[in-house]
This record gives C-alpha cells, sequence and structure tokens, in this order.
C-alpha cells in the first residue's frame, strides 16, 4: 500500500515521541513492503513563531493531500503562563478539526497486564479492560451560543445537536463494534436533557441496521460510577462531546498510565492520530518522555487503512518492550531506559508474524 | 432543644429504614433531654394512590411548618415500569424542594475503615477519605430551556446560573469547609462554558471573605479523575447541578456501599435529610434494607441544629455496629441481621460520651 502521511511534530515532547513513531513505520515500511511518504510541517506554537500562525496554510494544504495525519502533541508554558496571548497554539487543533471534519474523538481504553498495577482500581476490577470511546468533538454545549448579561449578573451556554451530527458518529461507533465485541452503549442524560434524547432516539433509530451489535443504553452519572465498578462491560462506548471528555479522561486514568494511550480524531474523509498525553514542556529534550503512545496511534493509523497485521506486529513489538521491562520511568520507575532507545526495541522487534 | 420534625417515610423501603431513624431519635430525646415532636405525613407514591398527587397540600404545610423533614425514599416499580404515568412520584420531591427552596444537596463521602474493603479503589487510595459535596439542585441545565425543532432532528438544552443562585450555595459550602478541614474546590469547565466562568468569578469573589479556607478550582474531567486518584485531597467540594450529579454518584461508590450514606437537602430556611439510596422496591418489607444511610441522615439533621454531641452519639452507635458487625447483608454477604436488629442495636447503643 501506498500511503501519504503529514507529520506534525507540534511542541515539547511531542517531536521526540513522533521521531520513535516514525522508526515504526519505516520498520512496518520494510516488513510489509509498503510505501509511506512521510512529510514534516510545523504545526503548534513552534509554528506561530515561525508564520504567526498555529495552522500555517501550508501545513494545512499537506494535511488536506496526505492520507492521514500523525500528531506529536501542542501546547507550550509561554502560552499557558501567558492567558492574554491572542494566538494560541490550541486554536490550531480547533482549525485542523475544522477544516478536515474531524467529528469524532476515539479513544481505544486497554488494559495492559504488565502495568495492572498501576491503576488506581483493584486488580480483579480492572483487569482485562478494553473499550473504546467514540466522543463527538465538534458539537454539543462547549461550541454553542454564550451569554453574558449587560450587568455581568447572568451567564448562559446552549447545547445543540443536530439528527446528523449524531448519526454521522453512530455509524462509525457501531462499523468500530462490528469489528470487536458487537456491543454498544450509549452515555446520555435522557431523563432530563432534550438534546440526549435526540441522540438517544437517533442512535436507537440506527441500531438497527446493526442487529448484530447490541446496544444498550446509561445515564452518564451511572456510566461514570460503572467506569470504576466494572470496566469490562463496555466494549463501545459513544457519546456526547462534554459527557465524552469526562469519560475519556475517567478511562484513561483506570489504565494507570497516560503515557500509554493512543487517539484519533476522524471525520469521514480524513483521521488524524495522537497521543493522548500533551506536550508535557518540562521534559522537553530530556530523552525521558514515553513514547508509546505515539507508537499506539501509528498501529491506530495502520489499522484505520485496514492494515489489520501491520498494526499488530507494532503492538505485539510494544508487549515485547513490556514483557522486556524496556520502559521509560514513568510506568517503571527503577527503568534506566530512555526515548530513543525505547523506540529502537520497539521497531526493531517489529516483525511479521508466522 | 425543641424541634417538630416531619416524617414521610415515602415508598419501597422508605418507611422500614425511617422506622430506625425514629428509634434513634427518641434515645437522642431520652439521652440528652430534648423534645422532639415527630408528625408522619404520605409522600411519594403511596400519597398518589390517596390523594391523586405525590406531595398532598397537607403534607407540604406539615413540611412548611416543620423545623426540619426526614424522608425515608420515594419511587416505585409501578410507575417506573409505565413511562407513560403523568403523575409521578419524583414530581413530589421536585415539588417540595422547589416550595421549600431547598437549592442545595449535600452529600458527605466518609469512609468508614470496617468496609475499605467494599471499596472498587485500593486500599491506600480510598483510605481516610472525607469530604462534603455541595450541589446547586435547582439550576443549571437540568432545568433550562428546552427545545425540539419541528421536524424533531435538532434539540437544545440551555444552561443558566445567575450570580444569586451561585452566591447562596457557596456561602453554603465556605461556612461548611469553615467548621471542617478549612478547603473548598470548586468544580466547573471555565475553559469553554460561560456559565462556568460565572461561577468562577462568584465563587473567588466570595472566597475573599473566608480568608482562613483554601480555595482551588478544578475542571470537571479532572475532578472525575481526582477522584479516583486521590479522593483524600478533597474536603468541600462545590459546584453545579450536572457536575454534581455526576461527582456525587462517583464519591457514592468509592465507599463501596450505597446503603450508608446519608444526605441532606438545605436552603436558607429549611433542610430535608434523606439516605442516598433510592427506595429500592425490591426489597420492601423483607427486613433486609440497610438503614445506617437513613440513621446517619437523622445525624446530619442533629448536627444541622448544632446538635453536635448528640450527632456523634448517633454516629458512635453506627461505628459500634460495624465493629461488631451487626450489620444487614449489603455490606457483609454473611451477617444475618435484619434492618430492625441493626436499627434496634444502635439505637440501643447511644450512649452520652463522658
Ligand atoms: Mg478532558
Ligand atoms: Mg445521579
Amino acid at each position: 500500500m501506498q500511503l501519504k502521511i503529514a507529520l506534525l511534530g507540534g511542541d515539547g515532547i511531542g517531536p521526540e515521541v513522533l521521531a520513535q513513531s516514525v522508526k515504526c513505520l519505516k520498520a512496518i515500511e520494510e516488513t510489509f513492503n509498503h510505501r509511506f511518504e512521510l512529510v514534516e510541517a510545523p504545526f503548534g506554537a513552534i509554528a506561530i513563531s515561525g508564520s504567526g500562525k498555529p495552522l500555517p496554510n501550508k501545513t494545512l494544504e499537506l494535511c488536506k493531500a496526505s492520507d492521514a495525519i500523525l500528531l506529536g502533541a501542542i501546547g507550550s508554558l509561554e502560552y499557558d503562563n501567558n492567558p492574554e496571548a491572542k494566538v494560541r497554539p490550541e486554536q490550531g487543533l480547533l482549525r485542523i478539526r475544522k477544516e478536515l471534519g474531524l467529528f469524532a474523538s476515539i479513544r481505544p481504553i486497554k488494559m495492559f497486564p504488565a502495568f495492572l498495577g498501576n491503576s488506581p482500581l483493584k486488580r480483579n476490577i480492572v483487569e482485562n479492560t478494553d473499550m473504546v470511546i467514540f466522543r463527538e468533538l465538534t458539537g454539543g454545549i462547549y461550541f454553542g451560543q454564550k451569554t453574558l448579561s449587560e450587568d455581568g449578573t447572568t451567564a448562559s451556554d446552549l447545547c445543540t445537536y443536530s439528527e446528523g451530527e449524531i448519526s454521522r458518529i453512530t455509524h462509525l461507533a457501531f462499523k468500530s463494534a462490528k469489528k470487536r465485541r458487537k456491543k454498544l452503549t450509549l452515555v446520555d442524560k435522557a431523563n432530563v436533557l432534550e438534546t440526549s434524547r435526540l441522540w438517544r432516539k437517533t442512535v436507537t433509530e440506527i441500531s438497527k441496521s446493526y442487529p448484530d451489535v447490541e446496544f444498550e443504553c446509561l445515564f452518564i452519572d451511572n456510566a461514570a460510577v460503572q467506569m470504576m465498578l466494572n470496566p469490562r462491560q463496555f466494549d463501545v462506548v459513544l457519546t456526547d462531546n462534554m459527557f465524552g471528555d469526562i469519560l475519556s479522561d475517567q478511562g484513561s486514568v483506570i489504565l494507570g498510565s497516560v503515557g500509554l494511550l493512543p487517539s484519533a480524531s476522524a471525520g469521514i474523509d480524513n483521521a488524524m492520530f495522537e497521543p493522548f498525553h500533551g506536550s508535557y514542556p518540562q521534559a522537553k529534550g530530556k530523552n525521558i518522555a514515553n513514547p508509546v503512545a505515539s507508537i499506539l496511534s501509528t498501529a491506530m493509523l495502520l489499522q484505520h487503512f485496514n492494515l489489520n497485521e501491520e498494526a499488530n506486529a507494532i503492538v505485539a513489538a510494544v508487549h515485547k518492550s513490556f514483557v522486556k521491562k524496556v520502559v521509560t520511568a514513568d510506568v517503571l520507575g527503577s527503568s534506566k531506559y530512555g526515548t530513543d532507545y525505547v523506540g529502537d526495541f520497539i521497531s526493531e522487534n517489529i516483525v511479521e508474524s508466522d
């Protein structure tokens, strides 16, 4: 297969962890005989210092012309410490999502047996957890109309959803469920919210086209509880922007290390893959950042193009690094291995399975 | 002290658990020389069958004329299984809150060492957890304007808050923090929501009148995570209606048994105390319901009137029941004790401390 992949290193540890993903992509190219055209472009704080824009036009053009995007991370202390700044790295992220129609955030939450002990939950509860959260990313109350009365004493936020916004992510989620354990849980608050009732009606209707997928609904307060009591019950979780914000953070933390978690933002025509973690500017250039989240995001990218064997080869190499304890110190305090070394180990252990 | 207390047994296990609270109130009366006038009145499904209304006028009058209200539980299978029913038990709850101006839900989350093992969280994380959640109960998106477009394809929910709604609960929360460990955490989503920014501005302003209370802010997604990673960090948590719905359910579950958790709804002039658990109709009349949540709600009632020694006497008797394993089967599977027996044990062990 031939793929053109845009590489946006971004800020902080972004470029370092992305470099390890590139090693893996090269190993996949060689081992499985693919052609990946990898093109780097500036994005985030680093792009602001160059062109004044967090998402320069050239970068956007490249992204549009690519089959997929691999992102490192975005955000810098310089801007975090300056709330007055008019141009901010994060605006680049909002704009790229909008321009490319990336309406679904996809977050796999899969327990790695090697790190069971890192979870705040008891071992028997969190063991074998394996879910994917589909969070609507461009609608809902985060993007609704905001008002503040002239005297500053009354404020409002409007949450709106349309059937179209709901159905496009719902189809993505059901398609994913079909390939997994065939269960989809819609999380809403349909006992009080009108938008939730529209979600429930729309998703229930669509569920009929996926008769082999078990479909259930859960209220958000109960879902937040179930995430702690029995996360194994979840396969695909589908929810709106705000509920997804809460649930996916909660889901991440039950795994015990945010340095291991990949994620994707997807639309109909485009997809971007990035570690769940942020730009961690304090660690920049120190060769201590965990490259696994970025590497697993690369596996998600391959899976997106149905290169499942290739994706599995990456995951297997990551597992091997866990077993051999070739990991960074954030997941194993006593470890002396750096970002580079872990990236080398994983990429060198990518092999065709028999 | 003389107190008039309205007793609303309500539905399901409500009357049974409330009966155990009455035993405790009588023991307190005797031991500490108080006069409690206890008056029962119908409320909930049982009131609908009598008068057609979940909150009959006479019950409301009684509540208004009383110093405080003790509620058992509300909700019945008959109505849960009939979504078409126009009159519902839960409407009584909404109406009583409105009529009595009960704008704050108060939920203490205190770990009982005896049941540490019941928590889904690891022992070292949840040990010594002791917080109170103040959830705004009558505003926000749950009560805002709802719309559904004529063709049924677009829906909206409006979240509004006024300075007045925020400041009245904020003062209650700060006053509570002053009597506790002197820390207050506001949970919001001020990086995206206008209402959250009004909360943050208003609460920050009010915090200056409580200089001895440490004040901090947390985004809801992070708060949901911190509740699992380090619940001990929280003393008083203050938040809006929807975020409070999620956080207080999450907080409850980390304790490992919902049968132990008291709660209150308070306003300026009125207060109602009730177990956090529901009416559990499946257990009705079986003498298996856990009366501790109701009994601890009674302790909260006494505390509300600054009868702290009296409240502590109840809590001490409850602790004794834990130590002696005189508990119901929901918290200790092997236990053979029923609701009545546990209620007798606790009320008989209420003594003046030396
Ligand atoms: Mg978040
Ligand atoms: Mg709730």
